[in-house]
């Protein structure tokens, strides 16, 4: 048995077909991929990477099974699909993975290849667990899947609380040991036990507080959609050579240098590596956005970020549309036990119904260019975009709201 | 003024001459030179940044310039050169010192030049400070560098906290608040207040603590032995076309991904992307070490490694001797006021003599080897370098004392 | 200037006035008042006190005026009145508010009259402070009454963190670092500034969460009614001969004794000291609950409670009824600048409704006895009050939900 | 099972006989018993008890049981012998065991007596344990003793941390996981596993530099020398009609009160109320104090108070000599194996001795008065006493060192 020293959980022990998949090269590349990508460049302390979150993830799955009586196989089983989950991430996590989907199909790399090839199938079959089986866990399927990506899984108990350490924002900071210990399973669906409403609120409180504090925070929006465009315009420059196949098999290191080493992308890569960022020319309220750019597919905002470079006289490059999907609430759907009867959440709780309001009225539409030209851009995108807002609305972004360093807020 | 969120030190202020240096490319460069190079092979969550503790040491600065009563021009640059102080460092921070000083004469980039040169001398300027007089604080000289580099800097406050938090070990957990309020300047030399004899010590034990534990931690220094030699002989590498004076300049990517990228380095490359490491084939006392071996200069210990290998009928590249210098320990000059006197630490406390004793013998050569050629190279090592040890201790670190995954000790 | 070393903010500095008003024998006295009174029967680690509290009030206050760009004695004032605030709690501190008041018609000690005689008025006026000023900052009146006692004071934030940090409950952990630094005034009202609607939520939430978890646990509401029980049967006994307003003086152990000396109730006292307390016989909704036994005054309480112990045939000391008031939520009316306007943040955030409503449906009618005779009581409160609930709900309640021991839940 | 909210190691789990163990009055009255007595004088957090300690200790008990595969019955006994280990502390823990001692030939209450009688003893019968064998193993006897109560108990691993948590003061914050895990029998002796010297070494240090900073802190020192005085005159006082036995089984309440209704006691209970504390007027390192004064026994110690109290014609209840044991280092004599043999600390680590000679140079007598009358006691304590200072020592203490608030060192 070897015992790993974690900053979150303190003291991990693994064994068995944990330890031996440790030291796989697919289990090995997760060093070098940040947990937060660019929200580093917000709270300089969040340099956490995918290894320690898949360490936790196993720590909490090892906790849980033994608190759900579930051993054997079966346990074995779930231990590696929890310390496995995240080996499919491309370098920067979920940055980058509309990207790859769009090319790929996939938002991350084939988990059943990666799980059943190379070293890591390897592993698994020399413990006698069948690949297929793990990644369907992987991928949530089953009773046991829950556990592993669900709304209650372990997965998100460990990064609310590992995230909320490394930013040094206390919201994530969830009882995970009450939560994991109060798991249980009713007619093969995972929920928390009697007495539980309040503790499922706790974990979608936290969830609700980090998402504008941290995970969508403006300026890490703004630094992951220039990382994006930089490495779509890597893609599609002949000189680069690379598919996105390779892409996601990259790590962070890889890719950064890649971004410095091509005339195509090495403005972007200059302005990442110097937090040298773009600013909000415009930071619109859903509300005040036509349907048509809230639901336009990719070549759709391309072609309006030509439009708003072109009605502002700025090169194409200078303009991002950057339009997140509708957001969504996991936790929502989480379930409790309440008076023997298995209730969803948002049955349960009127929190649920006030923090999809409060994250709605958060869901925001961005334009951004560089500091010189926002004005122009934020003329433009308001005119090509057709929204709903007066000129002093994208200047109060302008006005005391921006950023120029790392800080908690803006 | 703006405010950053710390994970150590939760809120720092930023602002005036510190606010503008933050957005030079040289401060944001930091940003992508892990603290502790390879020792995150042993913490998993040691990737905190040269970025990170560069601001907790501005902060730190900033509140023993309040309790000093020391402001105006003086106390910026005194800021300015805690926000600066490891500008210098080279990618891996001090895993490669060695290296480049051979090749440069300098452990870190040229001090001066950087702060003279590019936007760093720009700001300075601008705030009307001399980069020279800055320079000169970071390099320890004067009343006032003893507080950015000496034995009782804010330097050393920051970082054994800021470890201890990212590798989740106790033992570096000083009362930063505590040592800060109580510096104070008699007949110019920075000593820690009347009554404070054990704050004196408990910085030194903290240190001691932390030396075999974090820093100097066999599987630490296996890698960082790892990446020096990888590192060397991509610097002789004719089609790395890699000069000293670039490398130090380079980041952390930067450097993994031209070992990568380099058929003269690809091997290492791979053992560290994969901590496929060498074991020891040797750990011998330095006691037992003949003299001529402790005192080799950088030839000789490659002859060594050579000769070793050809004891064991192995690859020149299988063998890495690594003879680490005579344990020195700053902390035991710190200075503390008794009765009314100045005293050096090491005069007054017990303590220091005996953890020089302590370190001593720890102090510790090793031989590395891939995994199946230790016992070969171990017994080469013993023949070649004279070792006045016999084949059972060699072994000995073979039974059970090795690692081959993440873990605090072996 | 003195520091003093504080469990949740580390060092605190204290000088002029305060640091003579810490002497003052009222505030020492805050050392033996407990600051969760028998909140320790559930969380055996929240032994804090309010004088560590009164502490931390301070602290805030000295950062928020900094914050603020107060000084001069006006900041004086208001850095005495922090540290004040609790001066006039009795024993237990909340625990028994409402007994006292209904005897002497104020919840605490006479502020006025604690602040302007002994040796608090004199150090007051010793540094030429107005007692009476003082004494309307602690009641919350004035503009920087707001500081002190309102929505977005300084108690609030430190009780929660404190409170999280002794129990072990981790919801309470708001940033108060961002709190204080984000406080503004506009136009007289204590506001947080533009941005900062989420960190209000923060607040709110954490105050949401830490009400039915720590501050209304159930078997906290039990040991405090037996204790408010043992105490008016103090003060009724011809021999205990104590008045409510020596009573508002006593401290901890004062309190402690007397229950244990008289006759009259050392069997509630006995109770409590071996944590043998009484259960919940019934467990209501308020919606389930008359018109009539919510708005009952004190006298008729009693009269119920005698009630019931007849139709169950027992000692009507062996039947606590408890009747907590409508819950409110000072929080809710806290003020953010939004687009330059001051709002209210129930306006603002529909957070507010939901956690509202939540808390009404955490809203709890509780019938205690001894656990022998729950069944009966049960039975005999149901059909005395005339509660809408059937025999099933009250052994609910019995089935499972209840402790014996110290836990976090039940 | 239940389980219970801790400060310090978050859940513990209690079932069995430990449940059962925990309702017993004799354990619920630990809640009332300070953990470190007047301590809380220096450090105003530090308010934490036996109750919660007791946890800890049954806590970490569990976890080396596990670890040493220690189960079945003597693993319960074990248990029990650690949940109750300090079932018989008085009021004020440590504070008044010299006292006790002298008056009832034991430092706490009849351990065995506890054990065997009461509902403890009819805890322990229930579950089929010998209140007996409990007892032996409280106090350190047999093998299995040695984890309960000897060098590498697991007492002093929980309070270490505890009192590290509460106090905030950091030295204490020992890697208690690592100790535990570490753990293991050889030959029936209870050592630290090959290669933790230094795990070893970090527990004796942490205990040095806890020593003088909060167990034995100048101002803890003499607010424990004034209640134990003001006890032994509660003792001595014919009204009081209090022995000692009785004295043993009160709580801290009880006796705080009983000091302040005595005649004899109601000044010192007073002075400790308001923190109004005699302050030092001799502090004489012990190597100029002669040898008669070290060894007298408690007699002589009275007999020198009322000489000195003569000499400075001060009344002879203003004057407390205070002449503690000889340090002693319990930790310098724990286990560890190094390279298969069991070796003691103090043969393998320099640093005990160095340790032992700074705990050497900071024993001292005190004598303590009231401020107004030290200059006069001082100088007839130092006649009386023949100590080998000079007049200017005795001031040095009243010049700056001194303190009339709480604070974290003088």
């Amino acid at each position: 048995m070897k015992v790993i020293k974690d900053s979150v959980h303190d003291h991990i022990q693994v064994d068995g077909v944990a330890r031996d998949l440790l030291d796989t090269p697919a289990l090995q590349r997760l060093r070098r991929i940040s947990q937060l990508g660019t929200v580093s460049l917000v709270y300089p302390s969040a340099n956490h990477t995918r290894f320690e979150h898949s360490l936790g993830v196993y720590h909490l799955a090892c906790q849980a099974l033994e608190q759900l009586g579930v051993d054997g196989k079966r346990a074995t089983r779930i231990r590696a699909a929890a310390l496995l989950h995240d080996v499919g991430h491309g370098p920067f996590s979920h940055n980058l993975e509309s990207l790859t989907y769009r090319r790929t199909g996939r938002y991350h790399d084939d988990v059943h290849d990666l799980l059943a090839g190379g070293t890591v199938g390897d592993v698994l079959r020399d413990h006698d667990l069948d690949p297929e089986a793990v990644a369907e866990l992987v991928a949530g399927d089953g009773q046991f899947g829950q556990l592993v990506s669900g709304e209650l899984d372990v997965d998100r108990m460990d990064y609310l609380v590992r995230d909320a350490h490394h930013t040094g924002v206390p919201y994530g900071t969830i009882d995970h040991g009450r939560l994991v210990r109060e798991l249980t399973f009713t007619d093969g669906t995972l929920v928390l036990d009697e007495g539980n409403v309040q503790t499922a609120e706790s974990l979608l409180v936290a969830r609700a507080l980090m998402n504008p504090t941290v995970y969508s925070h403006s300026v890490a929006r703004i630094s992951k959609a220039m990382l994006r465009r930089g490495t779509e315009q890597l893609l599609e420059s002949p000189s680069a050579d690379l598919d996105a196949a390779t892409l996601q098999r990259m790590d962070d290191a890889d890719l950064l240098v890649a971004l410095r080493s091509s005339e195509a992308t090495d403005e972007f890569s200059r302005r990442l590596d110097e937090r040298d960022l773009f600013k909000r020319a415009v930071w619109a309220e859903m509300d005040d956005v036509p349907g048509g750019v809230i639901e336009a597919d990719h070549e759709t905002i391309r072609a309006f970020e030509r439009d708003i470079a072109d009605a502002a006289a700025v090169d194409s490059d200078c303009v991002i549309l950057d339009v997140p999907g509708r957001p969504s609430m996991t936790e929502s759907t989480s379930r409790v036990l309440v008076n023997g009867d298995i209730r969803r959440l948002d049955e349960q709780s009127p929190l649920v119904e006030a923090l999809r309001a409060a994250q709605h009225s958060q869901w925001r539409l961005g334009v951004y260019s560089p500091a010189a030209m926002r004005d122009r851009v934020g003329r433009g995108a308001v005119e090509v975009l057709g929204l709903d807002i007066d000129g002093a609305l994208v200047s109060d972004v302008r006005n005391g709201l921006e950023t120029t360093l790392d800080q908690f807020t803006d």
